[in-house]
């Protein structure tokens, strides 16, 4: 017998719940698992021993399901970045020293590439002190930059929300009689994954959006103005998709630096609209999706939810195995119909690494998203949750405050 | 046998559309009813005599269903402000050429005070000249601000989709172990509605929002400031929603003013960021809801839809029955359960008139809204469409460009 423990990681999504549920279901269903602790604010529950008994929390088959529905990280997150062990084990021994006092046998963590960096260092670790704990990263990021994964749970949610938003956009920018142009930014700090998803409106008819930007693409001020001139030679009402993460002339960014070294982005979207107003003198308006894009389960994609549920029992199955230092990841096996294996990979091919837009992703102009791409993006958005409502919202399901602190 | 004309002016909302299935519906039960025109971009079809014919372009149930869930206004819109015909004729005098010459006995107007505005002018006008033309206003608009009546058309679905984007912002920004501010700028010029609306998550068990500043209250930088460190020391993510009207120092609003001398208010909630960054130095977001919260048809409340189209459906009925002049408007008649009846107003007692939120629907404090507001709001953010979908996303109801053109 032996316990486990899970920790949530990085910047929210819809589905990180959903990854939560399928190792407490998973891990049920295993005799051999007894408790299975969540750890409060990512690893560093693990460090500050701060643990909350799950079975006590998760109680229902009803709080799973709301477990699914609801966004962000129920057992809260960190941005915290694991040193190297042979210049400093201070934190690797207290880690060590929580998980052996609770005879935890195996970690799962749900995060981006910043924590599979932690999946890494720490199984290395183990390896090294021989301590037997296996360390399995469920992969999540609403960015879909993990390498070797076809895709990342997050992103089928955030890409649903991005488009179904961006085509009321399009309805709602178009009802004037003057010609306007309409920015709306997205997020995606170096690939333009999210931004690109836009593209999906092509399959349904719509011309917009217009113009899209992504990070790939060295961006030009004046090539924009150009193409937005051209496209409102064309269309009333013009929008464009651009990547917070393009890159413009200095100060446009905010410049606040976090733990890993990336910039807080802002604005880019703003700045175009500026420029717009001034060169062009048009009506403009710039949306900055902003977290609503990586947190609006109302909209969740099922088929995201449905995989981040999968992707997260695989993993139990896969420390069961003996596995350790290993990523789940997605290979997509069939376009039509659509169908996803699950396998591992090292986590070193994942850590601290970033996956950017195929280059036949993007048309020959740099300015949209090619046809071919769509059919990449198409089947991550598909489905919706029977959503459970209370007074008219969604329901959410939430851990006293009591208890996490 | 008359024809009849329908017209979509101001700002989008969920249910505009949903208005305008309700006089078509309504106007197709009636035998001495032929011809159902939509005038293109509000009142300057009217002017242009650039009209289309409905019957030919929503054929079918399904149509109409798509309609409903169709957010913004498949007519176009227009922000066009009637002069004085005392002053000045010429322009209600086209307006009276086309109405004759398509032989339109009644003309629905739907649209926020600004357009009961035109009903009023256009009603006097034809009265004035002895001409049997109907002119009707149907409310619409997601500021609630209309007078006389209980509530507006468009008002619930934007006030589900702020309070249900609302609490999945308290999701998301309560994963960090450190304090921080959200601070949710939400539309609202003059009158705090839809930002006091976001207080139904307290009727859910969340605490927050912790603070709602509205526009009936006077803003102090100082106070504010006060107040977001008094809710710090109670709970580690503080999340605020401020009205974009609120009244803070010059230079914040962008001073654009359109044809009625409304200004295009952006940047409060940027500019409170910046004051807690600065002052309180703690981690600070801010958010723009943007024209999501007007346009988020894919979570409308179908109270909000229903209503709509019932009292498109009345305002036909009110025409038949010899009225003109007149404004269909809301009475609730019981809290428990939410009864609401349609009766009329003339156009007068709202053109040009702002209502705001009682007194007693803002806290002593002025900081937020108080437990007896939420019986008001709370009735009209019940219930949901069951969503069209297509390839994953909601299916809108279009007119081809070339036809509005």
């Amino acid at each position: 017998m032996m316990n486990i423990a899970v920790a949530q990681s990085g910047g929210p999504t819809c589905a990180i719940n959903a990854s939560l549920v399928g190792v407490f279901k998973e891990a049920l269903k295993e005799s051999q698992i007894d408790a299975i602790f969540g750890s409060v604010n990512g690893i560093e529950g693990i460090i500050n021993n701060h643990l909350v008994d799950l079975k006590t929390l998760i109680r229902t088959n009803d709080d799973m399901e709301l477990l699914r529905q609801t966004p962000s990280t129920v057992l809260g997150s960190c941005r915290y970045k694991l040193p190297e062990y042979k210049e400093d084990d201070t934190v690797y021994k207290k880690i060590l020293k929580t998980l052996e006092q609770r005879q935890i046998g195996a970690f799962f963590y749900i995060g981006g590439n910043d924590s599979m960096d932690t999946v890494n260092k720490l199984s290395e670790y183990f390896r090294q002190e021989c301590v037997d704990i296996k360390v399995i990263g469920i992969p999540k990021t609403i960015d879909n930059d993990l390498c070797i994964t076809d895709h990342t749970p997050g992103f089928g949610s955030a890409a649903k929300y991005v488009a179904a938003t961006m085509r009321e956009i399009v309805r709602d920018s178009s009802v004037y009689s003057i010609p306007s142009v309409t920015i709306v930014e997205v997020m995606g700090r170096h690939a333009g994954w999210l931004t690109a998803s836009s593209a999906v409106l092509h399959a349904l008819g719509e011309t917009a959006p217009h113009l899209i930007y992504v990070p790939e693409r060295n961006f030009s001020l004046d090539a924009f103005l150009r193409d937005v001139r051209q496209e409102m030679a064309k269309h009333k009402a013009v929008i464009v998709a651009v990547s917070e993460g393009i890159e413009v002339p200095e100060g446009v960014q905010s410049g606040v630096v976090d733990n890993f070294g990336h910039k807080y982005l802002s604005g880019i979207g703003k700045y175009l609209e500026e420029a717009v107003r001034n060169e062009i003198g048009c009506k403009v308006r710039s949306i900055e999706l902003n977290v609503m894009q990586r947190c609006s389960s109302h909209i969740c994609s099922k088929t995201d939810i449905d995989e981040a549920e999968a992707i997260g029992s695989a993993g139990v199955s896969c420390a069961l195995n003996d596995e350790t230092g290993k990523v789940m990841v997605f290979r997509r096996v069939n376009e039509m119909p659509y169908t996803v294996v699950i396998e591992t990979t090292n986590a070193a091919n994942i850590a601290n690494n970033e996956k950017f837009l195929p280059d036949d992703f993007i048309t020959p102009s740099g300015n949209n998203i090619s046809e071919n791409a769509l059919k990449y993006f198409l089947p991550l958005i598909q489905g919706e949750l029977n959503i459970i409502m209370e007074q008219g919202l969604p329901k959410h399901f939430a851990i006293q405050e009591s208890v996490l602190k």
